[in-house]
């Protein structure tokens, strides 16, 4: 492709409007042109970027066996209130009705449609098991839309379905689509990882998704470097201390602690460790008891986790200060396990601790030298903690390390979430009619784009991989319109290049080169071939890829074979 | 491809909502789904159909120099507010508003967004020309959606658009896209017509028609077999007879014809050929004058050519009885140009006839062997006819056929009408800031679907052509499932024509022989091998192509280079 017949439109300074690394990048790039909150026209760059992640996308599906089909945008309300989605989800859901006053939505997702289609195709066990997935534009209607195509309101999904009679096959696929997930984002060369993860709104169980890990990404990821072990923050498991509990070695004592309301100004004013400090935190019960629960004064409690201990009210639910003076004698600030008659959850590490620091249940006092069995009862113990980095991985072949994600990609089992509400049935080897299990697993084909490129930039711009860059090689001719030299020698690469199937840009635009150069770096083209007369003087071309310090001359002659060499398939 | 990795789903009979046959055969051969009134799911198989017009449009595309870049599908409704269309597009814009109560509409079309990325982008003539386009879902909210994927509500669109400095450089582009058409529709193998059209509600003008031949069309279509020459029967010119007119030979004479309202009734009453007779239209004028017009007894008036002529009311409107009976003294019926003062406009047809029958002006009377100069003025000449088959062409290569087509693509010059309204400007080298000269031009890429298995099909089911075909060649094996000989046979053709690159389907369903037969041919699929065990005895195989009278026996080890050779490429 020669740029004076393609269209390339960068800018030197990124609108206002954009935030992240990766929004402003692909404005400055000219990928994306803003029209409206949370939509933008994919220019003819950034189409060509997208246009490969779904290509990848789409082998990988057809290799796992899920066949592709195409659902309209537009759904109808009563599929919608079948499956109770009409009401229950809320106004990210673009409403419409047609001019026959008939109510419809722009899908943002296609469950009750495919689920439709499969009652009405499918009624033998003889045609299980069935996986559809298509490549689809879809909306929803965010209450903020903001980092560019991360977070839009229309935008490009892979989403696919597949449908089952019985658990054992759903997770046979669901295993065929978790590994075909790991193709797609491997050869998109992109660092991530697959976490376990809730399912959230969406319902059913077994679920990950796939994190691309970046600074700026909205997810907290607990991983090990040394494993494949991921997990976002509310799921990782916080193992106990590998050493018992140490033994008492202090007496208890009480301290007056005036004014110290936190743990920070309690290691302040005792001049302790952290790690021996306690923090208590009461929350309500399904009955009216509040109960206490204990981490380590530098842990955080996970609500996820304490939420889900038996007896414990959810939503997690803080007690009255009304309440905590009822039961503690004392205002938060001072609590503590000693001579509280109720429920006591120390978190696993609280558990192994000996002469702990603690609240002494009167306000402005504490407790030094505080051990269970002895001073107070043994509490119950369970994970209440966020995992921190440095905590031995659940994997049992590491320690944990934290990271920040954006989500990508999410396989779900939904079980018969849909099915049943639909009545999506099947007839059995035995005669009965049974609900069909299924599964779900959605790619955002364009949020791929922005987060490969919050993964992927330096302080000249984007830094594509080979398998997504709108171009795999960029030749920049020094003095096209004026070199015979420059212009044949570019001319007859370019051909080259592109007879062997290469994605090539010539850069034949009229423009300065530091203009051209800039350019080539801030669209991220990982391969460079700069050609001016001095070098073919010598025979010589100069050769850069995207993420090199420096060129290296090659010889003209060699040129082609060198780009090829470089190019990863 | 395997049937069983695959998703086949026919049907024996279609449902009653299908009335041509394109929609009943995609609904029977399962190449499509109705999910609600106009909205259709591409099932795995039609799905195939789509993506290989698509493919073949977008290849043409970029050989004619567009570039594609993808806009949204949901527009703000302040772009259509700027160039009016947000009044002016009715019900057919299916509108809507977003959590914040802003307007938006699902884009039926795509001027206004891509003149606002242009008037953005570009604003030197050194910019001038570009031309865009995309392949995208659009959505149209017919009043009454019919014909399946024919006039669906969401449909896929191929829309480009071209921006210019002035109208030289717009025809340079229109032509090659014209031609770009031209190769698109060739390479599906359809018959079509590229024929001149009226420019319609999109305003502008030059304006091609692209009609594929079909007898269920809706559009009817003059054009002459023995040259390119097409019109719409709205603008087909209808030539001067080319023999001079006959000396008169007869006296006028008033004949009473009571009853007699009708030219059928008038050529029964006396006996007379057709074609000496005249049919008289009363049409109002600018001023207050009815004006008759008058066409030979056999012919139709042509509303669109008559309103064209000067003086004349428009929309064309029909004289009151009252004002006719002012005027001629008489009713609709029996009117006729003899005594009559006011304006005479004849069809160039009637201008050169001799001892023609007219109304006499007088109820229930005629008159016969009228002659102009003689017994009334020479009248004003004018084509106001619809052409009929065998006129003489206006290419001057032959006779006018007609025929009816459905309308799949359409080129228009659209000159500045949306670059004015919405400041589409650029800096021209004189320095000074002028309108962009505009074009634009879409193809109906579902639509050409339905249009080509109008065009392609039997009693047995869809003709496709190899370009259009889901698969190119259907392996159908008798007894896949009981005979190792058939089975390894199969598997063997399969992949031995895969490895070549050809689409092929082996159907190894567990179904009955004629059932498969049958569904190979409801599919279209041109190739066809069965394989049986009595066939594989004499180490053959039958080959049919899907227009083939009957199978050819093919020796097994010919068979793939067979279809090589059978197959367009």
């Amino acid at each position: 492709m020669r740029a004076a017949q393609f269209f390339i439109s960068t800018l030197k300074e990124a609108p206002a409007e954009a935030e992240l690394p990766s929004h402003k990048l692909m404005l400055r790039a000219g990928l994306i042109k803003r029209l409206a909150s949370g939509l933008y026209s994919w220019m003819p760059m950034g189409l060509r970027v997208l246009r490969k992640v779904e290509a990848v996308v789409r082998e990988e599906m057809n290799r796992a066996g899920s066949v592709e089909l195409l659902m309209p945008s537009v759904q109808p309300a009563e599929l919608w209130q079948e499956s109770g989605r009409w009401e229950f989800y809320g106004k990210e859901l673009l409403r419409m009705k047609d001019r026959h006053d008939r109510d419809f939505c722009y899908g943002p997702t296609h469950e009750e449609v495919v689920t439709d289609i499969v009652r009405k195709e499918i009624n033998s066990y003889k045609q299980l098991p069935k996986n559809f997935f298509q490549v689809q534009t879809k909306f929803r209607d965010e209450v903020r839309p903001r980092f560019g195509v991360m977070r839009a309101r229309e935008f490009v999904m892979k989403d696919a379905y597949s449908f089952h009679t019985d658990f054992d096959s759903l997770v046979e696929t669901y295993n065929g689509m978790y590994q075909a997930y790991c193709n797609v984002f491997n050869r998109l060369g992109l660092k991530f990882r697959a976490v376990a993860a809730d399912t959230g709104s969406i319902g059913g169980t077994g679920s990950h998704e796939f994190q691309v890990l970046a600074d700026s990404g909205e997810d907290l990821i607990a991983y090990c470097p040394d494993s494949d072990y991921a997990a976002n923050i509310e799921l990782a498991e916080a193992l106990a201390p590998a050493a018992p509990r140490a033994a008492a070695t202090a007496a208890m004592q009480t301290v007056v602690t005036p004014n110290v309301k936190t743990i920070a100004q309690l290691v302040d004013f005792l001049k302790v460790d952290i790690r021996q400090t306690v923090k208590a935190v009461v929350v309500e019960s399904d009955t009216d008891e509040p109960v206490l629960m204990m981490v380590r004064g530098d842990h955080e409690l996970n609500e996820v986790k304490a939420e889900k201990i038996a007896g414990i009210k959810k939503p997690l639910t803080m007690a009255t200060p009304a309440a905590i003076r009822d039961a503690f004698g004392a205002q938060p600030g001072s609590l503590g396990p000693v001579g509280f008659k109720g429920r006591v959850i120390a978190d696993r590490t609280v558990a192994a601790m000996a002469d702990m620091v603690v609240g002494a249940n009167r306000d402005d006092e504490h407790l030094t030298g505080v051990n269970f069995g002895r001073d107070c009862a043994e509490a119950e113990v369970a994970d209440i903690r966020n995992v921190v980095a440095g905590d031995p991985s659940p994997c049992g072949k590491g320690t944990l390390a934290l990271c920040r994600g954006i989500e990508v990609g999410h396989v779900f089992q939904l079980r018969t979430k849909y099915a049943e509400p639909l009545s999506c049935n099947y007839l059995d080897r035995d005669g009965k009619l049974k609900p069909m299990e299924m599964g779900c697993y959605g790619i955002g084909v364009s949020r791929i784009v922005g987060a490969a490129i919050e993964q992927g930039h330096d302080e000249r711009g984007i830094v594509f991989t080979d398998a997504m860059a709108p171009f795999t090689v960029v030749i920049v001719p020094m003095g096209y319109g004026r070199s015979e030299l420059v212009r044949a020698a570019a001319d007859k690469l370019h051909d080259e290049l592109a007879a062997l199937g290469i994605d090539v840009l010539l850069d034949d635009r009229d423009e300065r080169p530091g203009v051209l150069l800039a350019d080539s770096e801030l669209l991220g083209i990982p391969h460079r071939v700069v050609i001016g007369e001095r070098g073919l003087a010598d025979g010589k071309v100069e050769y850069q890829g995207r993420r090199d310090a420096s060129a290296t001359a090659i010889d003209v002659a060699q040129i082609a074979a060198h780009l090829r060499a470089s190019i990863a398939c």
